[in-house]
């Protein structure tokens, strides 16, 4: 199976665990047999594997992503990275002829596009190859997956079947109706729309080709700015006529809130945490090192990270995303593909970070403009490399970056250090990346 | 005024905010004209001053908190420092001495006592100056200070008056009742023992020394680890015969749990925080530099310090210690009398803290036998001694420190470092102070 997951969002709406380097597909909650905690994106990625070890997984994201995937899944998974934000339809797009063109992916294979967030049980899986197959035997074009409703939401677009087969040609679509429109839809049989597409990759390149004036991937790649915001429904899917849909009633949901996200917690804390006899129906998501105590709390949710805290009643908390606005948007955590960082101290003219290497890894060959910088490294072996000199470092080892200089830290061991950086206007953008030649 | 202030407790009852060197009466909650927020021990001390400008204020208390006390009072503070916790006799009884013998207070003299901590307006130091008067005229050997009571509480010991004038022979005592005795005693015209008492400097003395076998202040300083923990009441007030009571009826609040304490808060919110308009009855306060967002609460109490976070119905904020205690006790805050540290990191065999000097003030000159320490200044100027050797520093000095060497910091201005302390078993009492001679 080809398998493209389409991995968006910036995430307000699960504040203060979501930030703009981090959407919810990376926030690890889930707790496995092994009792370790993994994310949305590596839940799907483990249970894609179980189900078809062989797939070829290739997710679609924009660039802030890619740290994320790369720490969260490692460096076999295909990114296929857009250069910047276009809806589904130019999303899509842009993965097929990668595929096409740098996976070497015939035009009459069979691709899955499927979004990176459902929580859903292996069965959904399972209909995923069931979906991969007919797009390859049916004539259909296209190949929905609808999903039974289980309530009249206003959130989802409805997918009017002609019949009610497992497999049925699309009646009608409608996008998101009201709570009436929605009871009757659902009492015509309808299906949610899960966002889920399978076609023959030629079908596609066609239909990009139709739309958008490109010759291959890297000419797409290059002009992908210049191209309108469409989503894949609108530019493809509505105005389809040979499209079918096969329903799916397996379990289903949409994380999007933090009062969805506690109902598939198996447990109600991860992280520090102590809730009194009194509490009922609490969850605590704690991503601080020092405890969070609950006394008497009734239906409440509690989640606090280094960027801020969150105490909600669970039905508000779907309201969050216009308070969170109001924050201030200093990423203040994040995964990296070498590793992770934290702010654990924000002066006027300085910035203190906590910064973790995996073993093996390098932060890229790097310089700033208008700060120094001074690390202390207080756990780990590797070596440091300033303006093309080496040196061995381990804990206690401090090095001191004046502007300009160019500098990295390649990992032996995980290795920690803590860096103080100082300037009037100390910006993430401040960086310059250079390429380096010794490392000996 | 003579008057003798205890400053007392550890303070589990308002964690986050009170640890085991902040009490209570160092947390800074009560906002002044002039937009400030200030301390419990501030605001007392401010009263006694607008009331008495001439007024001679002792702060009997423990050696941990002497550093709070020098940051927020100053150094014009007389501060009676007890080697060791020993309750009130022993307490009263040493910072009498130390009146006598090192302040020259004569012993015709009155002295007024006083917790450090009630929430009071003016009106009760006008009644302390009565208090004072009182014992200074009357031939009563002691005269407390009798609080109307507002409620039948189980919290205070009363106190029974012969008649029920202003002032008036004390019929009985009674420790903490239960709450119908409570209901009884208070029909009967009972009053709170407010833990105020008002005695000549030469009573207080003679009680001591039948009680305690000393010669002066230096001496029983010296032997104060020997006394047996006994209160003042027990010792000397329940024995007394020739001992009066005064009425007072103005405002008097004991600010033991967070439910009391939100209650005086002029504004729902101190620090970092938004309550949406579904908020109702809920206090936030916040000592981090990240914000707390709440939404749909009713009747909580949220509170976050670098030591952890509170999220309690506010009935049920009276029953946190238990909770507290199971937490570790490492100090991630304390204000010293040179200015404040945080600790913003804790690795396996690191600990990284904030530090701030005061204009103009310097921490010991010290050494650690079992931590290299490194030092980047991030703002402010002045000089590091490092094993006798002066260096000016400013923002971007790197000081290394091996285990060992002795070092301090004069702060000029306001001066802010980021120190990183590293090893393998790293404790607060692996300080070694040393004099200093040269600090040119």
């Amino acid at each position: 199976m080809n398998i493209i997951l389409l991995s968006g969002g910036s995430g307000k709406r699960l504040w203060p665990l979501s930030n703009d380097v981090r959407s919810k597909q990376f926030i690890k909650l889930f707790k496995t047999d092994d009792q370790q905690y993994i994310s949305m994106v590596q839940r799907i990625y483990q249970q894609i594997r179980s189900v078809d070890p062989t797939a070829s997984i290739t997710i679609a994201t924009a660039k802030s992503q890619v740290s994320s995937i790369r720490n969260q899944l490692g460096n076999q998974v295909n990114i296929c990275v857009e250069p910047c934000r276009r809806d589904t339809f130019p999303a899509i797009a842009l993965a097929s002829s990668y595929l096409h063109d740098n996976k070497e992916i015939k035009k009459n294979e069979p691709i899955v596009v499927c979004p990176v967030d459902p929580y859903v049980e292996t069965s959904y899986f399972h209909a995923l190859k069931q979906l991969d197959a007919l797009a390859e035997q049916s004539r259909a074009n296209l190949t929905l997956m609808g999903i039974e409703p289980t309530y009249p939401s206003e959130k989802y677009g409805y997918i009017l079947p002609e019949t009610s087969d497992p497999v049925s040609k699309v009646h009608t679509f409608k996008e998101k109706p009201d709570l009436l429109s929605a009871q009757a839809y659902i009492q015509k049989g309808a299906l949610w729309n899960g966002g889920v597409f399978a076609f023959r990759l030629g079908y596609l390149l066609e239909k990009a080709h139709e739309l958008i004036a490109f010759t291959d991937y890297c000419d797409l790649y290059q002009n992908y700015s210049s191209l309108p915001k469409i989503s894949f429904d609108y530019a493809v899917v509505e105005k389809e006529t040979k499209i079918q849909v096969m329903r799916f009633s397996g379990e289903w949901k949409d994380l999007g809130t933090w009062n969805t996200l506690t109902e598939v917690m198996t447990e109600p804390v991860v992280g520090k945490a102590i809730l009194n006899e009194n509490c009922k129906n609490v969850h605590v998501v704690n991503e601080l090192d020092v405890p969070v105590l609950c006394m008497g709390l009734k239906n409440i949710v509690v989640s606090a990270s280094p960027e801020g805290i969150l105490v909600s009643d669970k039905e508000q908390s779907s309201y969050i995303k216009p308070f969170v606005d109001q924050f201030s948007q200093t990423v203040r955590f994040a995964e990296k593909s070498w590793g992770s960082f934290k702010v654990i101290d924000v002066g006027e003219n300085s910035i203190t970070i906590k910064v973790t290497l995996n073993p093996g890894h390098q932060m890229n060959y790097h310089s700033h403009e208008r700060r120094d910088e001074v690390w202390t490294v207080i756990s780990g072996t590797g070596k440091a490399i300033l303006d093309e000199k080496v040196q061995p470092i381990q804990p206690g080892s401090v090095i001191t970056m004046p502007a300009g200089c160019r500098h990295t830290v390649i990992a032996r061991t995980e290795l920690q250090m803590i860096e103080v950086q100082m300037g009037k206007d100390i910006r993430i953008d401040d960086k310059q990346k250079h390429s380096l030649t010794c490392t000996e």
